[in-house]
């Protein structure tokens, strides 16, 4: 394997060689050899190319293009020797190349640039994230859908400031993160049919004056299109900024959920079981089981938020075209990319294990006074009252119920006409939790009915 | 007009009255009065649905939609009195309703809630900012494009790490911000049709048992379909923070661009000439001329960055369904807009009035062995070095030139034969800056054909 | 009051005036008018210093001196009309002294710049805030005080991962948020002294020639002394980013403090009572309390924060000295403290309404295996078993306990003595709640005891 | 080497161990095995403070520190194997003690937990941290004097807007930049003795019942006391959200003076030289000098800023005490100090390296009327003139010298009285750039005497 520097590549300009404090701020192969695969997939299309424009030998081609393989094989088994001399992974790649194939090496260089080949190779990666996000998201629908079916009909109380509201179903809360991750999924598709175009050929800034191909590369690699402007394809890094944005929101998403989780899962709540499989123990209290994975997700949002802003804040104000703060980009997205999967299964294993305590939903669910919106709307509807005023009715009724630390349903009539002589008998009907949710019959609403739709709904829109 | 507090219409509940502090945290009417016309335009829809489904009568109805238009004019007009007691925009047109029409306007309320109203609201406000940012972003783009079409064979320098890289053309550098402000605009276009669900009608969080018909609101205000899921239409901020994201991508483009203007602006520069419109004196120094609203524009990122860290800081871990945390949404996207549109305009505003300094842009293209690598490919061309080799080649043929203290094209042909004997004469065609930017002609090269080319596919684009 | 544009202060130079988006973009006044007190304090300042110097005369200044209150009582009386069209608190106030002493006004400017004085106005608003911040800690930390000092030995459970862990005292948690609090304030003091320097004289980047004596005005305005270094003093922003900083940590300590506060309020938890002053009701649901103060409070870190961002990637990467961009720097400063200075108030106000319900804090702690580790401890100290083995054996403990649905101190001697033959009947002294906390002696630990040295402490350094 | 599992060690009440995906998600060891050197030093000297207060015996404390060395040798040498099952380097290295010292390792843990362990670990490391950070921040100040002390009396333009205001001295400018980092320095000592308390012996978060001696393990540990409450101690992450603040903010000062690097490395200023040892060439253009040390010291606020963003979020509503969110602290912090530490010394490197170029930077210095102020400050000091007027006057002068393309000494005297009668030929003594930097004598100004008195005072602070 080789150990001569890329500064030697550079041509014999440079009197000094950089030393450790610059190998170690400058060189990027020990994140970038992340990117071998698509490398080597890039500068095989490239060849491939170059032969069939004219521009090298086919036989020169086939050498490159068979090397090139040879060296992957190298990477994948591991025994490949990276070196940093050689600085980033281009360079590791055509070094081993050269050592493999011998003269022809030198040729895949033309008409392209290190500028191009990165943009590109990073390109292929954040595209192969988009479609593991993707998998990802949808193996987690699908375990809420599950849930959302299994508890279609299960009351639960819906909070609004972690406070008693009123009673929802199981499978309605469940399908609320189904539509989240939807949009998710929306946005997963939107940012890599935006993203999907070839830099590949743009060269160093300006195009090349030999005569390629870039629509056949663009072609080769599952590209939609070669991108329009060369300066613009090797400084654009809004595809990595939007990957990070769409994925920052989609761990809004998960933080919420898995915040609601580890509340669910307090003694005071216990709605939910978590698994063991994704919990764990404390090494100085033995009783202790605790959400882990739960908190583990609620706090990827941190880490992928941070490098969203990371990487903002280093492509404020650069100039065109590229400029070695990009160099900055990779291992922002590297880690993000790898923390959502991460989050993504987790949350999925968790849905698919996690148990509902029904019992202790149900209890939860007629506290507090969880109907009095339905005894507002019974007023309305059958007494006529302007909603303001059923609204103050009520208030009035849940003071009284307060008071002699009763609920609602346990007032007598003779109590709720002291406060509006129109209400009869009939009002006992809506009070409870069960009456309540079935009753929620508006388009998207807490009835098991409506839920059952949506279920159906998105089961079609999957299949 | 009414000073009653909006205390007093959550009932009877409260003994105490909030003081200074809890008003100064709580209220929103200093920022949610920017949503009013939209609040009135989602409270007349409901209106005339409530009527139509017969939940209220069409008398009610008609009332109720005429006291709000009554009430909209008044607050255009500046004569409305805003109530910090009556926390929001909300109450205070309702309030101010049942000043205007009496009893009926205690029925609006019927079969909704604050909650999915302020959803509407704000998802209708940001609509039109998406559509104010598409208007913004065109009106950029056909400034570029004018700019690109005038110079589009200029030569000047393209650069990577600020210094002299290869020649490109004017036309080729504006198109480069074309092309990225066109995939802002493809993200706007997005955000906008993802967004597009009305919540109206999820009432509090659960939906509700009158029969009400979302569709038919959803219709009336130009969404595309009502949200599917009644909780998570209470809850979703993602379009907002979506909104951030877009904006932030732009104004990172925005703060790209801006940089260059401002370093194309300095003394040692000159490459361009800004407008007395966009640029300031100094107080103390009567010489400056200062491009300051290309430093606000390249400093607006910050802005509107900022606010999508917030509000993603804001939404971090928050428990479905409404939380009183969300109200923090407003002023974010409030600001952020302001400043994006802004920005646009001032950038358009820059784009149409400045001029290019075509001498010195010509000067500095020549200047720094720009066309080295021209030379390097035509070693490869014409005498079948591979393009390693020939890049080493023209390296030394540099710091020859270097030594000497002139440029490539002054080399004499000994002093070139002296590195490489195989070069001849005709390589001297290939060093000049013009020679160099026609030859480039892979497709989104800097050739000016291919710029003409691009222009023209824009100009179809957004005919 | 003038109209006259401060365009015509530059001179002569500008042929077209700014037009609309250039005076939206480019005008301050509308934020930094703010700046009036510490504007013409520091303009006081001066004129005094260039009489002492003899660089004016002495009735100048006294003209001059006199004239500036009465512009102060203009603007604080409100009488005082802002013109956009001179950009900025420092245009306004001097186009109006003109007005009010004539000629004399055109010397205040000799030997500063707008560049040193918009620093020295700026640095004396934050160093107010610096100021306030310490009163709202201290206020905040008395209040957390009086609650530890009242519930020193209530009981509650600790939680780590939302788990009950082992029982504490409501004293010695509210003791932590001191600690917090108290590290704030001391961060509060560093900034305050470090930024306390004076740019005043520094002029436009490189001093002045004129004999000033920077000394006497930095005396004058109560800072410690001068800054070295004319051309960092008008490009510093670092004490408005550690401001920012400080902020930002400190609403951190608020968000943990104020989630506690919403679970704690939850129906399911029902551990504290938050006095109506800092709750509001529900527009469709009459039984709501929300803790809304509490959530915004929460939600405050996002803004401050997101201050904090937008000011840092402003600042990112500006060459010295002035740049316009640095005009961003108010409006996030502004908005952070006064949020800032809003939430800790409103935490202080929660702070002192709220009651613990001791009942609900008492069963909670006894929960759960809560006194595990007590038992582990007791097997480690009592038959002198490696701590790992009392571990393993306490897991056994409880997993019997938990088998049989009952606590620890249910599980009879005998099924005690099934898992490890040594225990006997002293082992049921450590089991209790208030037992465990009494024994965690330790300094800073959760007795009683030991929390009230540490109130006495704190006491003692706040005297 | 053990492999098994710290689930083992929880004790016996997990049925299912962690999969995969856990294993990924909830393992620190990856990470944390960072700080063995510190989790063996806090393990060694709480040993020693368990036989000390008699908890332990004396020979299995010392078995158990002399086999914490063998461990610690182990680690440094490479030859221990860490165990992903064992989670996290605490269980690693208390596992391999076992391993080496048998059962006395087991009564290590006593009274204490890994709440408290990982939070003495981490603040260990952060201290060293603080210390590099001040041994950096110190070489750059010595380069930036040395820099400064060649160049006391060298003209160069000093900027605002990025346009040439007046002339400065390059000393003056390199003091600029001491200040900042002076300040820094200020910040990291602050913050040093702000977090420098031990928090071992908090145990879990109660403290213990053990009769520990925490004041004994913090003095051996060179703490400067135990920190107050146990709470608190095991909760709070203030200490590295405030060292990633300050080293955002010298990160943002870093950006600055690497922004000005860039520029001034371009053809069209040419004020520095880089050494090439900071610099790199280009893969296809031969002629390329790139500053990319510059460059990715620039970028670097970016990857530090966004470490302090993303622990921020993670840190946002926590409730006390330990969450399993917080393990997301180490990685920023070891990723955001190995990246300042690196900037620093890159950028102590450049300094120490880069030549001025003296003659572009007097040239650029008379460039541009940058003696425009001294003229306006003549005109007031020589005639009179309020500064206002002069300023004017002088405006109209430049307007003139600018038509004429001429400097402004270039006008003659007639000219000059043209505008102002008033005027002598003594102007001239005041128009050229040493005439005006020597002129600025106010404190801090940019007289080549008065950046002496500066440089001789840091020298004697840093004696």
């Amino acid at each position: 394997m080789s150990d001569k520097t890329s500064n030697q590549m550079w041509g014999g300009r440079f009197a000094a060689g950089p030393d450790a404090i610059m190998e170690a701020i400058n060189a990027s192969i020990g994140f970038d050899k992340r990117l071998a695969a698509q490398d080597i997939a890039g500068s095989r299309a490239h060849a491939a190319m170059l032969a069939a424009q004219g521009i090298i030998t086919d036989s020169d081609a086939k050498a490159i293009r068979e090397g090139l393989l040879t060296v992957l094989s190298e990477i994948e088994s591991g025994e490949f020797t990276f070196s940093t001399a050689l600085e980033d992974i281009h360079m590791n790649v055509e070094a081993r190349l050269k050592e493999v194939i011998g003269e022809p090496a030198g040729r895949l260089h033309t008409g392209r640039s290190r500028n191009d080949q990165v943009a590109t190779d990073f390109r292929l990666w954040v595209r192969d994230q988009l479609d593991a996000a993707e998998s990802g998201l949808l193996a987690l629908i699908r375990g809420l859908l599950g849930q959302a079916e299994q508890g279609a009909d299960w009351v639960m109380p819906g909070f609004t400031h972690l406070q008693t509201a009123q009673p929802v179903t199981w499978g309605h809360h469940m399908m609320a993160y189904v539509e989240m991750f939807g949009r998710d999924l929306s946005r997963v598709r939107d940012a890599r049919a935006r993203m999907n175009e070839s830099p590949l050929g743009a060269a160093a800034l300006a195009g090349t004056g030999f005569p390629i191909d870039r629509h056949m590369t663009a072609e080769a690699l599952g590209f939609d299109r070669p991108m329009g402007n060369s300066l613009d394809a090797v400084s654009a890094r809004d595809f990595a900024l939007e990957f990070l944005s769409v994925a920052s929101i989609s761990a809004m998403h998960l933080s919420r959920f898995a915040e609601e989780l580890v509340i669910w899962s307090s003694a005071q709540f216990r709605f939910v079981t978590l698994s063991d499989r994704f919990s764990t123990g404390s090494s100085i209290m033995p009783q202790k089981k605790n959400p882990d994975a739960a908190e583990l997700i609620r706090a990827k949002i941190g880490r992928i938020f941070g490098a969203n802003v990371a990487l903002m804040m280093v492509m404020k104000g650069l100039p065109l075209a590229y400029s070695k703060d990009m160099q900055e980009d990779k291992e922002q997205v590297f880690d993000a990319a790898d923390n959502w999967m991460l989050a993504l299964a987790a949350m999925e294993g968790m849905v698919r294990d996690m148990s509902a305590n029904t019992p202790a939903l149900e209890a939860a669910a007629a506290h507090g006074f969880s109907t009095a919106t339905d005894l507002a709307d019974w007023l309305v509807r059958e007494t006529g009252l302007p909603f303001r005023d059923a609204h103050h009715v009520t208030g009035s009724l849940v003071a009284k119920a307060e008071a002699r630390g009763c609920d609602l349903p346990d007032l007598s009539l003779e109590e709720m006409q002291d406060v509006h002589g129109n209400i009869d008998a009939s009002v006992y009907d809506v009070l409870g939790v069960h009456n309540s949710v079935r009753s929620r019959m508006s388009y998207g609403g807490t009835a098991p009915q409506r839920v059952r739709e949506q279920i159906a709904t998105w089961k079609e829109r999957l299949a």
